[in-house]
């Protein structure tokens, strides 16, 4: 290829305006010494994490009980030491202007050690997360294709253990986590929110579940559906107050939330066992045992008689 | 990095309780000696399949007619062995408890060549939904555009593999490969819909069409459209009925419906190139030649004058 | 494994039957001697531009004022020639039918050139964006988890390179790299549509934004709001017209449109500060100052006391 | 790059032509579907050796004896499953002829569980071996200098894990072994070859250890030395007699062999202590504790005072 | 890290000094903008020649008769344009000099065909190298063993083809492939000697065949044969004369050459079936049928009565 | 693959075993929390340095004059912080008895500053090494073809860098880089051996010097040369002194060696301009501008006219 020479010249005064912005627009570089957590490690994690809630279902085959203590325990400790990295890498990053001097290998490491004592608990309640997606789906035909191919379930166990993570205060790394869960599977859990057992997603994609949710037992969502804020709290100068103020709404057990519905606001308490229908856009609380359904819209339906075309009629 | 040798002799009992949960919560291991089927091997026989498909869009370039044949026969013959592999594992799956001696190799070789033989099908199908997608779009500048850009495109692709092996009775495989188009293009289409030529989806994220649809030819779809069950059978005991009955819509030929529309049920019928506009939630039939909108819902305007910030007036 | 040869036989007949839709349906081939820009190498080009764009974000730790320099002129001297070679590749399949000898590397050069002239203004626009998105989500903690973990930054970051290159007038690869973003982020932004500084899309699954879009400053979408075309132009024949007239809706500075909104046509302009409401179907315009809200729908409410399973009364 | 289309055209006949000379010269062929074992499975076998005899050297870092059980356990298991997948290929491609039947899967898997309950006696040799080359090289600075970079262990380590292999009767794989240590340090051992502890092989570029080898306790040798046959046996018809008689020499324990010497014949016996200098070429056997030199050769020294280059005078 | 940063401002003084010797040491540098042959693509169509000379025994399996014919149209294929594109990055750069607007792709292509033409026959010479390898190795098992183990038969094969390359006067790229095999198998061959079939090299480390080399039909080589120059042609101001003239030795057909020896000079012939034995040093020719021995070399032996350590003897 | 599964519970004891020599034949681990130097990094550096010191041969094409400087800026960039990360970890292994708590971090970054402010000079150096072996070689066609093939000048530059590192006192690694090189080439340099500019090494297979040579400028080796040890220090005890004590040759200015010649001894000198011939075994000093060469050897020809076959008058 015949490169025009005058033109790659210009690429020396290229180079120096993009680093002028880097001293105008700072807030877009990490130039520092101290490296961020690594997008890279922490997906690296998930996976293995991954290996050690579903074994047999991932990378590694032939597992038996035999040897399955051998592979996990190996699993454990790698882990161990790339979360303890990683967290100490988020620490130092967060604390870097208020405690620069923190030891932060050293606040990194139980850290990460509790975070795979309670994964024991945590394959628990995916179990029986796992047990109401096979209950609720008639499509699914066992326990294994849910495992294997749900979309919904990948999203919940990331959520699972992000939000261990962010119970145990540690910065980036669980909205790392669920974001990539995001990337893949649509479905955008904050890892702040609180979901009990029996949890089930399906089909997923759009779904939303904010930080300050709080979703009891057995509850069953459809794609498309937002837990979100209905407004927000602002300061004296009018700015947003950033925090985990309580903005999005309560579902207790037994919930079902079908497709597209939207459920706004951290008063709205949608009761035990009740039923929100497709579309349905709520606002308030809504009493147990209850099924809120959109009233039949009218629709127009307009006769195509008069054309073979019905586009020309669109709406 | 300084470790805490206490903290570390911790990771013992960790993995010990680890592998309890193995015994305890076994729906969640997958631990035999028996492989499962590989999602990075299906994977890859996906990216073969759109070599033959599309070939020249993908990794292989300078292919011209002279040489077509020696790449294609080269895929198709290694498309022969992973295919059988790993159909074999899923019916050894599927059937270990039932027919333990199956041979399963014997039986997954015909279904691999079948797949295969059915290939040249497939493309003269997809050449129609590019057809479509290409008069369907007004930002669609050139048929290249659509094969390389179309996230629908790809979903369809994927759908269309994927149902002849769901209807050649192979498990697992063709939900795991409409699972990682889901995962691409926010598109999830079950193999075992019915979808006439044709087809086509613009944007398509959170679209989600279910086991039992049947589309006839020429039909459209925009983002966010569910085309879904409205309720469930149950049997005696009140458990869901699982299998592949009748509970998902059927859409004649030339049905066009619109972004984030909902049709629900097994028996609502939308006739032949009746339009479905955006938003509309329906669950009845509609006739023929019908176009079908929301009625124009009546919004609160709110006056904004008292104070510079709308946030104010928030919903 | 005992492979039944009779079956590999056939793979011979259905190879030539391939290639025979190879002549039949050429449109879903592409055999010439000219590649086709590389969909990998334009991935690799999107993670060196956020490589410039977010230095010390992705993969290069360690960065500081000092070294920035030759890390950035690196990547751009690289970008240079990575960009050159694909935008000839498309301009080349672009031209080959109309203008056969026109020298297409010559003419991607200064495209590739300029785009990088362009990229310390995308920076000062990107800072703007990410302050947009701080002042516009109370659970962002800081600047870094924004640029870390914020799918609708990606999306917007990608959108604004790409347009760049729409206005140079460079085929395909705008499009190739905003479906890379859609893939990865659920958001949908035609390279073509225009929008101004401080824009924040929050959660963003499912968020398409149509190619003759104008977006003024300092605009927020959340996740599910489509701004898309109310009906298409068709030449005499009845064929869709293919090209850039305005069909998709204009939004004046400071508009807020919450969740799942839809708002279509080429006529429909949503004034300055005016906040579309979650689920709102627009295809009309609105003044300025103003906030659209659906009417609180009428919910049908029934009660659950004869039975403890809601689901018998769903919808 | 515009290619000539009738040059292309001609690959067909040259594809035709060499797929004749598969029937041909079938020799260099395996056209069969029962495949031969991986070049890319062996090393990576040898690499989890590695793993397993040298713990802390190679890809796991951060090893201590609270988990090394778990590591070592887990790369035992896989490398259970590798060995015993690529044994029971070498066994079937070894016996397709005389027993096509015969279960080479059955055949496999006690070879490699016993190649993996040797391991340890091989450990405890090695450390023999190690000891050897610290005492015996007055470079090394540590034992751990000598285990990450001395490529004689290197290859000292291949040939008694393939020994083992080689005793248990196991074909192709011990070759394929001892050739990637071969190919890495130029050390060529053939698996044959009886070797007892505290070898050490010093440079060892060039070194050539022959199958009917039988080499004492701490023997040393250093590179070029040659332990080869004199002669070959043929039969009858004036064919060589392939198999494994003994047709290289004998180095009884602590011989030390210098740089470049050459030992030749089965019937050759070094005795025990004794020294064989450097470029001595041996055919007979030499009594114990003695040292064997070169009687100090004859040197033609030309002045070069007639000119200033002595490359006149050369050889 | 707390990395010192009056340390890391150096870096910007000592890139400034390498940059200088850009300038300065200019013949270590390529800085041009047409690129030199990729040693990566040069080593990746050596991988390809190999799928193609030896089908079965590389990385792809189960090829049997039926199918060959594709996988190895579809690598030819591909051969043709990768060698292509290479060779006209090696004839541009010998080229740029003399003739800077030569159509160095016009220039390539005809030689990359003529090598694939030639491959049919460079096959049937490879058959008869492994006959004599089978033949002159009482070690081989079967002729499958020599192809997949022997490093002598890889570096003949890599050998054969970089010659015909050097016959159709390609530059660079023969030598970059020899020294491929020589980085590999320790035998470095120049691709310009003449080598007749049925040629064999056992263990091979540091055979060295020179340019001028001619060597006949059934000859056999063991490790650590020389055969070189022994004196160079100068031109008048003393300089050594570049070029092809014979300055390495001939062996007539059926030539046997023993370790280690060292035959020089391009005007010694070895004559028909003669033997050269281990060690010998040879500069004049020898007739045919012969056997050249080192005459039975006087060792010394000293005994090592007085003491126990023979070390204290040494040479 | 039906496992025996009784065969497989055995694989637990074998670890049992395995893991019992961990604290047995504690040499061969390295079980501690602090990492040794990683050999892939090892490598990646060397790789680096290649790129900046051959810019234009390697990795990155299309460098020019003006954006050389950015891209060696930011490779010394790059190898300022993995140099310092290696040497730490190096330093750390070194000290980690006798100094335990030495900032070996802080100790890293000085030395490898150090390094990088040198490969200027050794630039110098290695421009001087292509020249020589252009001069030196007549089969050299051009300094590219040197740069690019010749594995004695690849040899020559690890060395170089090698060696910088050796007199810095960092331990490990300089040992590392050389039998990497080693491994490659067959070519074994010590780092800590001294060499002047304008050395050659031709072919290079089996080339070994020894830890103490002195090498003095415009010196040529041929393949199979040996600058070794003629016998070894021991203390009272017997044991080899570890150490650098001068025990291995000195070559002055403008020697040349030929093939396979051996020069051992502390206190041997080899005179400036001297010569030494193919094969000849030295143990003593020679004179400036001498020839040393075989006396021509008796070989003993058997005539062969009593049979066809000269091998049964082998050796």
């Amino acid at each position: 290829m015949a490169t025009d020479v005058r033109l790659k010249d210009e690429l020396s005064s290229i180079t120096d305006q993009l680093v002028e912005t880097y001293t105008e627009c700072s807030r877009l570089n990490h130039l520092a010494h101290e490296p961020l957590p690594s997008r890279d490690a922490v997906a690296d994690i998930v996976g293995d994490l991954f290996e050690v809630l579903y074994p047999g279902y991932g990378k590694r085959q032939n597992l038996h009980i035999g040897n399955i203590g051998y592979y996990v325990g190996s699993l454990v400790d790698a882990l161990h030491d790339k979360l303890a990295t990683q967290i100490a890498r988020a620490l130092r990053h967060e604390l870097c202007d208020e405690s620069p001097h923190a030891d932060c290998v050293k606040m990194a490491e139980p850290k990460a050690v509790e975070l795979l004592r309670r994964l024991a608990d945590v394959r628990k309640t995916l179990e029986i997360d796992v047990e109401a997606a096979f209950r609720g789906d008639p499509a699914a035909r066992s326990h294994h294709e849910i495992i294997f191919c749900y979309p919904g379930l990948e999203a919940i166990t990331v959520y699972r253990v992000a939000h261990e993570l962010h119970r145990l205060a540690v910065p980036f790394i669980p909205r790392m986590m669920t974001e990539l869960a995001h990337a893949k599977t649509g479905i955008d859990i904050h890892p702040g929110a609180t979901i009990g057992p029996g949890f089930f997603i399906d089909h997923g994609t759009g779904v939303v579940i904010g930080e300050t949710c709080e979703i009891g037992r057995g509850v069953k969502l459809y794609q498309g559906v937002t837990l979100g804020a209905l407004s927000f709290t602002k300061d004296d100068e009018g700015s947003l107050l950033h925090g985990s103020y309580k903005r999005h709404p309560t579902l207790r057990d037994g919930v079902v939330v079908y497709a597209n519905a939207t459920i706004l606001g951290g008063q709205t308490v949608i009761g035990e066992r009740t039923v929100v229908g497709s579309n349905v856009w709520l606002t308030e609380s809504v009493p147990p045992d209850t099924t809120v359904v959109l009233e039949k819209p009218k629709l127009r339906l307009k006769g195509a008689k008069s054309t073979n075309d019905p586009l020309m009629y669109v709406i």
